[in-house]
Protein backbone atom coordinates (compact mmCIF):
# COMPACT_ATOMS: atom_id res chain seq x y z
CA UNK A 1 0.00 0.00 0.00
CA UNK A 2 2.65 2.32 0.84
CA UNK A 3 4.43 1.60 -2.32
CA UNK A 4 5.67 5.17 -4.04
CA UNK A 5 4.42 7.17 -1.37
CA UNK A 6 7.32 9.76 -0.17
CA UNK A 7 6.70 12.13 2.45
CA UNK A 8 6.72 15.89 0.66
CA UNK A 9 9.93 17.56 2.11
CA UNK A 10 8.87 20.83 3.68
CA UNK A 11 6.36 18.36 5.90
CA UNK A 12 9.41 15.79 7.20
CA UNK A 13 11.45 19.06 7.67
CA UNK A 14 8.70 20.44 9.70
CA UNK A 15 7.67 17.68 11.38
CA UNK A 16 8.39 14.60 13.85
CA UNK A 17 6.90 11.10 12.71
CA UNK A 18 4.42 9.74 15.65
CA UNK A 19 3.81 6.71 13.91
CA UNK A 20 1.33 5.17 10.81
CA UNK A 21 -2.58 4.69 11.06
CA UNK A 22 -4.40 2.39 8.69
CA UNK A 23 -4.31 4.83 6.28
CA UNK A 24 -2.14 7.70 6.86
CA UNK A 25 1.29 8.63 8.51
CA UNK A 26 0.63 10.88 12.00
CA UNK A 27 3.16 13.87 12.29
CA UNK A 28 3.15 16.21 14.86
CA UNK A 29 3.98 19.54 13.47
CA UNK A 30 7.51 21.21 15.34
CA UNK A 31 5.98 24.32 16.75
CA UNK A 32 5.63 24.48 20.17
CA UNK A 33 3.14 27.15 20.14
CA UNK A 34 0.15 25.04 19.18
CA UNK A 35 -0.69 21.55 19.63
CA UNK A 36 -0.93 20.33 15.88
CA UNK A 37 -0.97 17.10 14.52
CA UNK A 38 -0.55 16.36 10.85
CA UNK A 39 -2.36 13.18 8.80
CA UNK A 40 -0.85 12.27 5.55
CA UNK A 41 -2.50 9.64 3.50
CA UNK A 42 0.39 7.14 2.23
CA UNK A 43 -1.03 7.54 -1.58
CA UNK A 44 1.06 8.85 -3.81
CA UNK A 45 0.26 11.58 -6.09
CA UNK A 46 -2.81 12.99 -3.99
CA UNK A 47 -3.90 16.69 -3.92
CA UNK A 48 -7.60 17.21 -2.89
CA UNK A 49 -9.35 14.88 -0.51
CA UNK A 50 -11.89 14.07 -3.70
CA UNK A 51 -8.68 12.44 -5.29
CA UNK A 52 -9.16 9.40 -2.50
CA UNK A 53 -11.53 6.62 -3.38
CA UNK A 54 -14.72 7.10 -1.60
CA UNK A 55 -13.86 4.19 1.03
CA UNK A 56 -10.71 5.41 1.94
CA UNK A 57 -12.60 9.38 2.33
CA UNK A 58 -13.88 7.45 5.45
CA UNK A 59 -10.79 6.07 7.18
CA UNK A 60 -9.26 9.36 6.45
CA UNK A 61 -12.53 11.05 8.45
CA UNK A 62 -12.11 8.47 10.75
CA UNK A 63 -8.03 8.87 11.35
CA UNK A 64 -8.93 12.53 11.70
CA UNK A 65 -11.47 11.78 14.62
CA UNK A 66 -8.82 9.92 15.97
CA UNK A 67 -6.24 12.82 15.96
CA UNK A 68 -9.19 15.16 17.18
CA UNK A 69 -9.98 12.50 20.22
CA UNK A 70 -5.77 12.08 21.20
CA UNK A 71 -5.78 15.83 21.06
CA UNK A 72 -8.77 16.47 23.63
CA UNK A 73 -6.91 13.64 25.31
CA UNK A 74 -3.97 14.94 25.95
CA UNK A 75 -4.47 18.81 25.51
CA UNK A 76 -8.40 19.61 26.81
CA UNK A 77 -8.70 22.23 24.11
CA UNK A 78 -11.10 25.24 23.88
CA UNK A 79 -11.58 24.67 20.07
CA UNK A 80 -9.82 21.99 17.29
CA UNK A 81 -8.88 23.57 13.88
CA UNK A 82 -9.51 20.68 11.35
CA UNK A 83 -8.20 22.05 7.25
CA UNK A 84 -6.89 20.72 4.27
CA UNK A 85 -5.61 23.80 2.48
CA UNK A 86 -2.32 23.20 0.23
CA UNK A 87 -1.66 26.35 -0.77
CA UNK A 88 2.14 25.84 0.48
CA UNK A 89 2.23 22.19 0.33
CA UNK A 90 0.54 20.18 -2.53
CA UNK A 91 1.09 16.94 -0.73
CA UNK A 92 -2.95 16.07 0.62
CA UNK A 93 -2.41 16.59 3.92
CA UNK A 94 -4.96 17.34 7.26
CA UNK A 95 -3.74 19.40 9.98
CA UNK A 96 -5.66 19.00 13.62
CA UNK A 97 -4.79 21.55 16.16
CA UNK A 98 -5.79 22.24 19.15
CA UNK A 99 -6.34 25.75 19.96
CA UNK A 100 -6.75 27.78 23.13
CA UNK A 101 -8.11 31.07 23.75
CA UNK A 102 -4.75 32.13 25.58
CA UNK A 103 -3.07 31.13 22.11
CA UNK A 104 -0.42 33.41 20.07
CA UNK A 105 -3.14 33.03 16.78
CA UNK A 106 -6.68 32.86 18.67
CA UNK A 107 -8.69 33.63 17.46
CA UNK A 108 -7.33 33.61 13.95
CA UNK A 109 -6.25 30.62 12.05
CA UNK A 110 -2.36 29.72 13.08
CA UNK A 111 -0.92 29.98 9.41
CA UNK A 112 1.24 32.59 8.64
CA UNK A 113 1.03 33.99 12.29
CA UNK A 114 4.57 34.83 13.47
CA UNK A 115 6.99 32.06 13.54
CA UNK A 116 7.29 28.51 14.16
CA UNK A 117 8.53 28.08 17.60
CA UNK A 118 10.62 24.31 17.56
CA UNK A 119 10.01 22.22 20.78
CA UNK A 120 12.50 22.01 22.92
CA UNK A 121 13.84 17.90 22.93
CA UNK A 122 12.28 17.66 26.19
CA UNK A 123 9.01 18.97 25.97
CA UNK A 124 9.44 17.22 22.38
CA UNK A 125 9.36 13.79 23.97
CA UNK A 126 7.31 14.41 26.61
CA UNK A 127 4.14 15.60 24.07
CA UNK A 128 5.19 12.67 21.68
CA UNK A 129 5.29 10.08 24.39
CA UNK A 130 1.44 11.54 25.55
CA UNK A 131 0.13 11.53 21.75
CA UNK A 132 1.40 8.09 20.90
CA UNK A 133 0.28 6.66 24.13
CA UNK A 134 -3.65 8.42 22.78
CA UNK A 135 -3.49 7.29 19.39
CA UNK A 136 -1.59 3.92 19.72
CA UNK A 137 -1.86 1.94 22.71
CA UNK B 1 -34.29 15.75 11.79
CA UNK B 2 -34.07 19.64 10.96
CA UNK B 3 -36.25 20.06 14.55
CA UNK B 4 -34.68 22.71 16.76
CA UNK B 5 -31.73 23.69 14.43
CA UNK B 6 -31.49 27.16 13.87
CA UNK B 7 -28.63 28.60 11.97
CA UNK B 8 -26.21 30.83 13.90
CA UNK B 9 -27.14 34.36 13.12
CA UNK B 10 -23.36 35.62 11.84
CA UNK B 11 -23.40 32.83 9.30
CA UNK B 12 -27.10 33.42 8.25
CA UNK B 13 -25.58 37.60 7.83
CA UNK B 14 -23.04 36.82 5.86
CA UNK B 15 -24.01 34.16 3.63
CA UNK B 16 -26.94 33.34 1.12
CA UNK B 17 -28.75 29.91 1.33
CA UNK B 18 -28.37 27.58 -1.80
CA UNK B 19 -30.29 24.26 -0.40
CA UNK B 20 -30.24 21.38 1.85
CA UNK B 21 -28.48 17.99 1.24
CA UNK B 22 -29.05 14.76 3.17
CA UNK B 23 -27.39 16.58 5.93
CA UNK B 24 -26.17 19.37 5.68
CA UNK B 25 -27.75 23.73 4.64
CA UNK B 26 -25.46 24.85 1.69
CA UNK B 27 -24.21 28.30 2.15
CA UNK B 28 -22.63 30.64 -0.35
CA UNK B 29 -20.60 32.45 1.69
CA UNK B 30 -21.24 36.28 0.40
CA UNK B 31 -17.58 37.18 -0.20
CA UNK B 32 -17.17 37.92 -3.93
CA UNK B 33 -13.58 37.66 -3.59
CA UNK B 34 -13.67 33.63 -3.38
CA UNK B 35 -16.15 31.34 -4.25
CA UNK B 36 -16.61 30.03 -1.24
CA UNK B 37 -19.82 27.31 0.00
CA UNK B 38 -19.92 26.59 3.92
CA UNK B 39 -22.06 23.60 4.42
CA UNK B 40 -23.95 23.69 8.09
CA UNK B 41 -25.00 20.27 9.64
CA UNK B 42 -28.99 20.94 10.55
CA UNK B 43 -28.54 19.55 14.09
CA UNK B 44 -28.72 21.36 17.35
CA UNK B 45 -25.93 21.54 19.59
CA UNK B 46 -22.74 20.94 17.45
CA UNK B 47 -19.01 22.16 17.67
CA UNK B 48 -17.13 19.65 16.76
CA UNK B 49 -16.93 16.98 13.38
CA UNK B 50 -16.54 14.48 16.27
CA UNK B 51 -19.87 15.56 18.11
CA UNK B 52 -21.76 13.87 14.72
CA UNK B 53 -22.68 10.42 15.08
CA UNK B 54 -20.08 8.13 13.05
CA UNK B 55 -22.41 7.57 10.39
CA UNK B 56 -23.43 11.11 9.95
CA UNK B 57 -19.55 12.05 10.06
CA UNK B 58 -19.33 10.18 6.86
CA UNK B 59 -22.39 11.67 5.19
CA UNK B 60 -20.67 14.99 5.89
CA UNK B 61 -17.47 14.20 4.21
CA UNK B 62 -19.99 13.05 1.27
CA UNK B 63 -21.32 16.23 0.76
CA UNK B 64 -17.69 17.86 1.68
CA UNK B 65 -16.76 15.85 -1.49
CA UNK B 66 -19.96 17.11 -3.09
CA UNK B 67 -18.96 20.73 -2.23
CA UNK B 68 -15.89 20.44 -3.42
CA UNK B 69 -17.34 18.61 -7.11
CA UNK B 70 -19.32 21.53 -7.58
CA UNK B 71 -16.72 24.44 -6.95
CA UNK B 72 -14.42 22.49 -9.19
CA UNK B 73 -16.93 21.98 -11.66
CA UNK B 74 -18.29 26.23 -11.54
CA UNK B 75 -15.31 27.97 -11.08
CA UNK B 76 -12.35 25.49 -12.14
CA UNK B 77 -9.87 26.71 -9.20
CA UNK B 78 -6.17 25.96 -8.74
CA UNK B 79 -6.68 24.24 -5.58
CA UNK B 80 -9.43 23.28 -3.02
CA UNK B 81 -9.09 24.85 1.18
CA UNK B 82 -11.60 22.91 3.41
CA UNK B 83 -11.97 23.95 6.67
CA UNK B 84 -13.85 23.46 10.20
CA UNK B 85 -12.10 26.21 12.68
CA UNK B 86 -15.05 27.80 14.64
CA UNK B 87 -13.09 29.66 16.43
CA UNK B 88 -15.81 32.87 16.01
CA UNK B 89 -18.45 30.70 15.40
CA UNK B 90 -18.75 28.45 17.41
CA UNK B 91 -21.79 26.19 15.55
CA UNK B 92 -20.41 23.30 13.67
CA UNK B 93 -19.98 24.44 10.04
CA UNK B 94 -16.85 23.47 7.38
CA UNK B 95 -15.58 25.80 4.66
CA UNK B 96 -14.89 24.62 1.18
CA UNK B 97 -13.14 27.57 -0.87
CA UNK B 98 -12.10 27.41 -3.94
CA UNK B 99 -8.42 29.49 -4.41
CA UNK B 100 -6.38 30.91 -7.32
CA UNK B 101 -2.63 31.65 -7.88
CA UNK B 102 -4.09 35.09 -8.69
CA UNK B 103 -7.01 35.82 -6.00
CA UNK B 104 -6.41 38.23 -2.82
CA UNK B 105 -4.69 35.85 -0.15
CA UNK B 106 -2.39 33.07 -1.62
CA UNK B 107 -1.32 31.58 -1.10
CA UNK B 108 -2.57 32.29 2.29
CA UNK B 109 -5.65 31.12 3.98
CA UNK B 110 -8.78 33.55 3.63
CA UNK B 111 -10.05 34.19 6.79
CA UNK B 112 -8.36 37.36 8.12
CA UNK B 113 -7.35 38.82 5.23
CA UNK B 114 -8.87 42.08 4.33
CA UNK B 115 -12.35 42.58 4.28
CA UNK B 116 -15.26 40.93 2.52
CA UNK B 117 -16.75 41.93 -0.73
CA UNK B 118 -20.57 41.10 -0.61
CA UNK B 119 -21.49 40.23 -4.07
CA UNK B 120 -23.51 42.51 -6.27
CA UNK B 121 -27.21 41.29 -6.89
CA UNK B 122 -26.19 40.24 -10.60
CA UNK B 123 -23.09 38.50 -9.90
CA UNK B 124 -24.41 36.81 -6.76
CA UNK B 125 -27.88 35.40 -8.71
CA UNK B 126 -25.53 34.38 -11.61
CA UNK B 127 -23.14 32.35 -9.27
CA UNK B 128 -25.87 30.78 -7.21
CA UNK B 129 -27.62 29.68 -10.17
CA UNK B 130 -24.43 27.85 -10.98
CA UNK B 131 -23.73 26.35 -8.05
CA UNK B 132 -26.90 25.80 -7.23
CA UNK B 133 -27.15 23.50 -10.67
CA UNK B 134 -24.22 22.16 -9.78
CA UNK B 135 -25.28 20.97 -6.41
CA UNK B 136 -29.23 19.77 -7.14
CA UNK B 137 -29.52 19.32 -11.30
Amino acid sequence: MADNFTLDARLAAESHALGELALCRVLLFDDARFPWIVLVPRRPGLVEMTDLPHADRHVLLDEIGAAMDALKEVTAPYKLNVAALGNAVRQLHVHVIARFPNDPAWPSPVWGRGERVPYKPVTLAERADKLRTAFFD
